[in-house]
Order: C-alpha cells, then sequence, then structure tokens
C-alpha cells in the first residue's frame, strides 16, 4: 500500500500516466483519497479479445505499445485462456503477456486445460478465471485494481452455461460479486465468456446500470453490436480474436475442417501467417467514470 | 418460360433494371441466351439478417425500397424463419415480405414451427430451407432464380448441427447442391444458418472458391468480419438481425431474462420499441459474376 | 396438527394401519411424541417410475390397492411429471392420483410444462418438484410426511444438469436440504430425475450413508443395478416407466421415430395398449429405520 | 476359405463346437453349403456389456470360459471401447479379448480416443465401429462372421446422435448395411451404442423384424427391460457394464464426483476392486435362426 500511496500522489501532482497498473489489496486498508479529475482528458482502457497462441502473443507484443500510444489506453484487459497453444496458460506465457502491457487477464472455460496454471493462479492477482466455478476453485472470479490514473478497476470474469459447463448462476454470482465490490470501484468491467448471443445479451441487460461494461468473449469472432446500453453500461457480443486471421477460431483451418467432416477427434493446433488483433476501446469520463464511447479496433500483423 | 425469355430481352435493349425475379424452372429447357455483362456497373445483391417478428417486417416495408435504390439492388435474400411471432412463416406473412421486395426468403431450424408453413412451402419457388434435412422434406434447399438483370442466381439455405440438431451433414449437402447447379449458376448465395462459430468459419474456407458467398445467420448479431477469402467467396461469420433493438435476439428482453433467471419455460413474445435492419451488400463484376466487395449495412427505424 | 396428533395415538394403540400420509408441518410445532417400532414388522415404500398419461394413471388406479396389500406397502411416492398426456400435471390428475393411494407426487424437469399446474404447487404438500430451481420457484423442493406408521419420512425430488436445465448444483442442494431435515426424517427418500448415468451414480455415492435411498427417475427405463451402497443407501438409476409398453418413452412410437428420421418437430401423444407400472420397493427396519432391501417390481396391465 | 470349409465339415460330422469364429471374407466367394440345423439344441449368443479397463478384462478372462460352458455359448460379441484404460483400445488388448474368447468387440464414441486403434482397426475383422461414421473411415461398421456352428452372423456396431456426435443417421445407415447383408446372413446383431433412451427404443422398433437383436451399449447400467419385440426381435436399452462395482461408469468415484462438483477437468482413472460382468444371453432355434429368449445374466468377481 506504500508504493500505491506514493504512485498516487506522484501521479496527480505531475500528471505522470502510469500505465502499469498496482494489485490493490482491499482488505488491507481503505483508500485514504479520493479519485478525482486530473485534468488530461479521459481514461482509456482497452479490452483485447482471446489470444490464441504464439501469433497472438506475438501481435500483442509487437502493436500493444504503439496502440496504448495512440489511444492514450490506461490499462489494458486480455482474454488469455487460448495463449498457450489455443488452449489454457502457461506460467511463462502469463509473465510474457504481463510484460507485453497487458494489466490484466481473464480466462473461460479452458482455464484449467494446462495443467501449469494451478502453479500460480492463486498467487498471481493479474489473473481472474470465471467467478461462477462452484465452491472452493483455485483463482479469483474477480479483483480490483489501480489504474495508473488511479481509478479502481474492478475486472470481473463469468462464463456462460448455455451450450457450457453447468456452473453457478452467472447472473446470480454477478449480484454477489458486486455487492462486494460497488462502494470501491470507480469502474467495473465484466469479460462474460459465452457461446450463446442470447445469454450474452441477457447479461448486457441484466447489468445494465451496474457495471461499466459487459464484454463478451470465447466465439473468436468480433461482433457489430457495440453500443452503450440505456442505462449506461458499454456492450458487445463479442470482442473478437488475436490470432492467425486464415484459420478456425485461430487453429489450423484444415484439421478443424477434418473434425467437421470425419467427427472423428483431431488434435488441434494453432495456425500460422497473417493475424489480427481484435479489440474494444471504452472510453471513459474521469469526472464521474461513466462510459462515454465504446469502440471496435482491430490491427492486423504485416504479411 | 415465354414471360422470361420476353423480360431478358427487354432487359438488354432497355437497360431496365427489373427488381422482381422470375423462378427458373430449370427442368423446363436450357436457357436459349448466356448471361452477359449489359454495360449498367456492379451488379448488387442484398442479404438480410433474420427478420423478427412485425417489427422486423415493418421495418423492412419502410426501408428496402429506399435501401434498393440507394445501393442500386438488383436481387434480395432475406432469412425469415422468425418472420411470423418470432417463430417460423406462414403464408400472408411471406406474401408481405416477398410484396416488399424480397426475392427469397431463406429458413432455418425454425421452419416448421408455424404449421402453416405446409400449406404452401411445396409451392413456393422463393421459399428455401436447410437442404440437410434428412429424406423427404417439404420444400426445397436450394433454388435457382432469374434476377432482373438476368443473371442465374443459386440461393442454399444450410443448417448447422453444432448445439443444433442432426441434420445430414452440412458439408457433403453443400458438395451434393453444387455439383447440381454448377453448370447452371452464375452466382451461388450460400446461407449457413448455424449456432458456432467455429462450424460457421469452418463452411466458410469449405466453400470458398466454390461458390460467390457465405452468409451466416442464426445468431441475430451481426459480425465484424465480413471479408473475401482467398479463393474469392465471400464470407461474414453472422448477417444479424432485423427486429426490435432494445431486446434479446428479438424478443422481450424480461421474459428471456426470466427465463433464464428461473431456468423454467417462458413464452417469449416480440419486442416492440426502435429496430434496425442488419444487411450485407455484396458486389460483383458482372463480366464474371465474381464477388468484388462484401458490405455490411445498418438500418435504424425512426424512434 | 390436532387431526395428526389423534391419528398416531390410534396408530399406537390399535396398531392400525393407515395409507394416508398426513403433510407435517414443522413449523407449526415440534412433534411431542418420538417414533419407535410398533411391532408389526417391516416398513415398507413403495417408489413408482414415471406415470405417463392416462393409461398410466389408470394402471395405478387398477393395480395399487392390491400392490398395497400384497406388499403391505405404508407409503407410496410416484414421479408424476409426465402424469397429463405426458407433460406436467393438472389439478384433477393430481387429485386423481393422490385418490388412487399414492401419498406423494414427485416431478422433473417437465414440471411446468402445463401450466395449470401453477394454481395448486404452492399449496399442494403432496407435490414435490425438483429442489435446485434457482430464486424463488413455486412449490417445494422436498417435504416431510408423516407415513400411516408415524415415521415421518422426507421426500426429496433434485434434477440431474447433464443434458438438461442449467439448475443450482444438485449435489450442494442436496446437502442444505438434508441440513434442514436431517433432525426431523426418520427416512429421506431422493428422486433424482436425471438423464446421465453418470450423474446418476455420482449422487448415489455422494448421499450413501446420508439418506435412505436415492431413486432415479427420468429415462423410463427400468435398470437392473439396484443395490444396498456400502454406506446404507438404496439406491437405482431408474426406477423405469409406468405407461404402454409399446411405445418410445410411453409415446407414440411412429410419431417419435418419425421425430427421429425426419428431424422436424412432430407433437407427441400418449401410446395406447398394454402398460406396464415399473416400481420399486424399499424395506426398512422399523427399529432404526435403516433400509434392509430395495427390489424392483414390474406389473402388466391385462391385454 | 479353404480353413473354413473344413472347419465346417467338421463340425457337421463331429457334431463339435468350435468356439472360435472364422472372419468370413464375403467377397471371396459364396458359401457352398446353406446352414441348416446339426440336432444339438438351441445356438447361444453372448453378448457382454462395455468393457472396463484392466478390472472388466481380467473378469472376462477368469469368467468366460466357464459361462461358456455353462450356457453352451456359440458365440460372443463385447463392446470394447472402454477397454484400454477406460478409454479405446490398443492392439495388446484386443489380442488379449480375443485370446479370452470374444468373437467380435464392438465399439462406440471412444473408438478413436487410444491412437493405437489406428494401426490395426484396417487389418482387423473382430473389430467393429459405428457403421454411420461419415465418409471414409478407418475400420468397418459390419462384419458377417461364421459361428463354429456353421451359422452366419452379421454384427452390425451404430451409434446414436442425441447428446453425442453428429454423425450420419445411424436408423439409414442401418438400412444400408441390411440391403448389404440380408441375403447373407442367418443372423444379425445389432449395438446401438447410444446415451438416450428414446433413440434406443425408437432403434428397437425400426429394425424389429428386420435383425435378430438390438443391443444397447454405452450407459454401463444395466437395464431391465429385455424383451422380444412384437416382430421378433430382441431387444435391450443397455447391456450393462464388465468393471469395477464401486465406480461411477467404471471409473474412481471420488474423481467423477469431484468433477460433477468443480466442473472442472478433471482425469479419470478406472477404479479397483469387486467387478461385476454385465451380459445378455440370447437363445436361437437353429431351424430358422429366430430368437428364442433374451436373458440378462451379471456376474461378480470375488472378493
Amino acid at each position: 500500500m506504500y508504493v500505491l500511496h506514493i504512485r498516487c500522489i506522484l501521479c496527480r501532482e505531475l500528471g505522470i500516466i502510469f500505465w502499469k497498473s498496482v494489485p490493490l489489496d482491499l482488505n488491507a486498508g481503505k483508500r485514504d483519497q479520493e479519485p478525482e479529475a486530473w485534468g488530461r482528458g479521459y481514461m482509456n482502457i482497452l479490452f483485447i479479445g482471446d489470444i490464441v497462441g504464439r501469433p497472438g502473443r506475438n501481435l500483442v507484443k509487437v502493436l500493444l505499445p504503439s496502440i496504448i500510444r495512440e489511444h492514450k489506453v490506461d490499462f489494458v484487459i486480455a482474454n488469455a485462456e487460448n495463449a498457450a497453444g489455443g488452449k489454457g496458460i502457461t506460467g511463462p506465457i502469463k509473465d510474457e503477456l504481463v510484460g507485453a502491457g497487458i494489466d490484466v487477464l481473464t480466462m473461460g472455460n479452458h482455464v484449467w486445460d494446462n495443467k501449469a496454471v494451478f502453479d500460480f493462479i492463486d498467487n498471481e492477482p493479474r489473473i481472474v478465471r470465471p467467478g461462477n466455478y462452484p465452491g472452493d476453485c483455485p483463482g479469483q472470479g474477480y479483483h480490483t485494481y489501480i489504474s495508473g490514473n488511479c481509478t479502481r478497476v474492478t475486472v470481473v470474469n463469468l462464463s456462460g452455461r448455455v451450450f457450457m459447463n453447468s456452473l453457478d448462476c452467472p447472473f446470480r454470482t454477478a449480484d454477489r460479486i458486486l455487492d462486494e465490490v460497488r462502494g470501491t470501484s470507480d469502474v467495473i468491467i465484466v469479460d462474460f465468456h459465452a457461446e450463446a448471443t442470447s445469454e450474452k445479451q441477457a447479461m448486457g441487460w441484466y447489468l445494465d446500470g451496474k457495471v461499466s461494461a459487459v464484454i463478451g468473449t470465447h466465439t473468436h469472432v468480433q461482433t457489430a453490436d457495440e453500443r452503450i446500453l440505456p442505462g449506461g453500461t458499454a456492450y458487445i457480443t463479442d470482442v473478437g480474436m488475436t490470432g492467425p486471421m486464415d484459420s478456425i477460431l485461430g487453429m489450423v483451418k484444415e484439421e478443424a475442417l477434418h473434425k467437421f467432416l470425419t467427427q472423428r477427434p483431431v488434435r488441434l493446433t494453432v495456425a500460422r501467417g497473417r493475424s489480427q488483433l481484435d479489440a474494444v476501446l471504452l472510453r471513459f469520463d474521469p469526472e464521474n467514470f461513466t462510459v462515454k464511447t465504446i469502440k471496435r479496433v482491430r490491427y492486423y500483423s504485416e504479411e
């Protein structure tokens, strides 16, 4: 908390933009200073779609610094459940992504696919996994971070259930988490990792006015329905994928097609070639932390 | 065939644009004239996303004439499986949509939800239902139409299987249909009505270079991944929905949410209020019928 | 409570066997007398498999009195979620079944299919529906009854989730219910209405030693795996069906086959002809209420 | 064919019972002798339920010889898709089971789980995998064998689709296979490997009168609904499992329970301890090859 305090003072006095967040231990004490406008324009949060394998990670490393500069990004969230060869995440890959400038890694139904995750998920505040896994579960379903500009950003991860695992009700889990973080968060971003558009839209409406944004992940295809819902919550059904373009969800297309044609198990590997980085940019009013715009962005690797 | 012949001559001599298609009975005889460029710029086909209930139909009636004019649309396809109260289609509604300027109505898994469809589907060449229903099945899975500008447009409807019914393999069904229509079609448009993005991308790659376009429907959310695949086929994972915006897939959002929260059966009704019309515009080179561009378009009703 | 008290005294003094249970309002007061052995041999509970439509109900009416006599049945439970035309239940049908000698009707995923259920489920202690429906839900997930021989029988209904709706975790719901009823029940019978044999066996093992019996329902096919688990709980994966034999799950076989062959919606109606009554008989030691045997029984209608 | 010829003659002349079948290559020539009654009583076929891992295999090795003697079994079929550690099959395990006295091994949805199967499935006539895998597929969906008593036994394997993979229609596949084998088979046994009781009963009725028996597999729980359908076909929804009793489908029950409770991936291993062998015995009239009885049998390992 000491370091955090110092950085906040610096930030206010000098107007310096810190790109790195500092995980906040809310149990250690109340923040002694209320966040306020610091006279430097909008606050911007970037949410990057499912990063698939090495091509996705490489594109993040190459492009993120310039994207941050271009859009004055204050805080970066990325879904990383496919970061390790398309399935799950490992310690080195987590470090690679955090080192590339991502503040928080969200997960989904593939969170446990790589067993390595159990080695660090309990001690890594930068990862949130779906909060509606039942009972005792390694890792955390949400966490509150201090953005460089002194904003308390809570990132929540939830998984859908339609066509997916029988987790706890994501709507009621959202209620429960919001009860815990409402007073201590300026901004709340929900990554709803789900398959069915109906369930995702339902979550958008359910949380409209209660959170800053509901960002869908999982389908690996960016949707064109980004909007600010009537209650003030930014919404998009799916933010898309960061990985190889000429692929099926980032995996070698011939392999995935073979699976569809034969209905036999096929080991899928991450595709190569040109990649895309899908994301949305959320722009906040720094006075009251309301979302002003949600904007889809896409970047491509060079040939 | 006589009327068709006359209209084609008129079309060539006078350069008149006919908005209405004439269903072509391919079994009745070969066309006596080859289609060719008629010196009036690109050919344009509009594909409208799932029309939901009265709000969707009304928006089509109000906007389609001006959209046709604005984009010089030669041929209009629309998915209409949710046109009757959100489930299926009836005779009057079919006539209403055709009367509004739609040339072909495609369907999907809800095709049989309104029993009225059995009264006319066998005698209505303007409707195509998924071609991979097994065995003897009312209606047709594809049909070839003569566009006003003398282009032979084959429209194919297929249904996915992932998270859906156990129909025949859509990939092999596509092969079989293509074998039948290849020599007698200038343009082939496939409506792939499917849930999973993986299966939809797989179909895009599978048919790349074999058809003019693979247009996804079913999820009611327009995706932002429209592109011309390397083989020359236009592709989009989902063209979106034509119906009420402040809804869950076009249905009253409180009802759909109630269903998610209670897990009990809830009768869903079509929502009201502001509507959107989602579509894609396909632009063809009239010399060789190759797709040059695929462009997402969206229109809104007035408040 | 007054009537209940009287009946219990009578029962003890005169050794009369009451076939009808009296719903016990546990909130109204503690029972003033502890149950004890009454010197008349084993206590027997009959659990009847899913009653399908009129043929199933008729068979119950015809056979149940003699089954009760033959096996000295003290308490009768039956799954009745398909009692009304194969889907759900109505008030008159509920009365018909209770009048035929059934003490408790359990339900399942079809509980809400007939809207009539909402008229009486909140005021009918003889019906229990799956206790793991989320949030506020009409009806009750369990209830404790006083059997005619003064035994406190708790009947719990739970629904599986594999291949079914996304209800609350049935295992944790079982824990919660057991916490509530443990001290005030002599016998606890769980109807686990589920599709997958894995989930049903899992529930058997999970509750082994904690309840008297885990009786599976839903698949309409009696299984041959009845046993007393090592912890003392009686278990069967599925108790079977009470309805027409020459059918598919009790429905007209040609209709169900048509559905499989066409993959189109088909309205299923209850079959006719010879019927079967599937059940299991649980025999308890009246001294300590432990289950001694679980026995499958099946009866057929006359031709 | 030479060996086959010799053995048939021997069989007729000496009345010797051959326990081993000889795969018949129907393409190599017509059988030169018609099967006929040989005056030694009923013909008996044993169908053993899903063999799970080493405990299941061991039980088969220990018990099968005496079961064959006890019931005068002429031909043994067993589902072996879980024979290798619960998933798939390997070459040595296949040899082990054939060596134990099984004539034909049927498979199911787990057929490809152990990659070793690709090494031998194309050259092993004793294995049949589901015949409704689409397109070119390793292995065979059915095969005709000569039983030791000169009966031509065709064994067909089909997979269901409800809650399973999107294979080709199993009903139409059955039709196609029957067209091919009808004239050259005395007995036709169908292993329908499926989850839903509805689909299994549907297959029973669909093939009633066309095949000798429809034996369900996959759920690992023996059902108590064995019967001869009105058309003369023996039917049972599921023949059950051969493997550890105190388990969940043959796997360690704590592991499977952990999966249900956490909804996280859990590696399941085959359980230990007491095992059961589930099977059905089909008794045929040797004069006309009609099924006279279907009888469930179960054997247990010693403690």
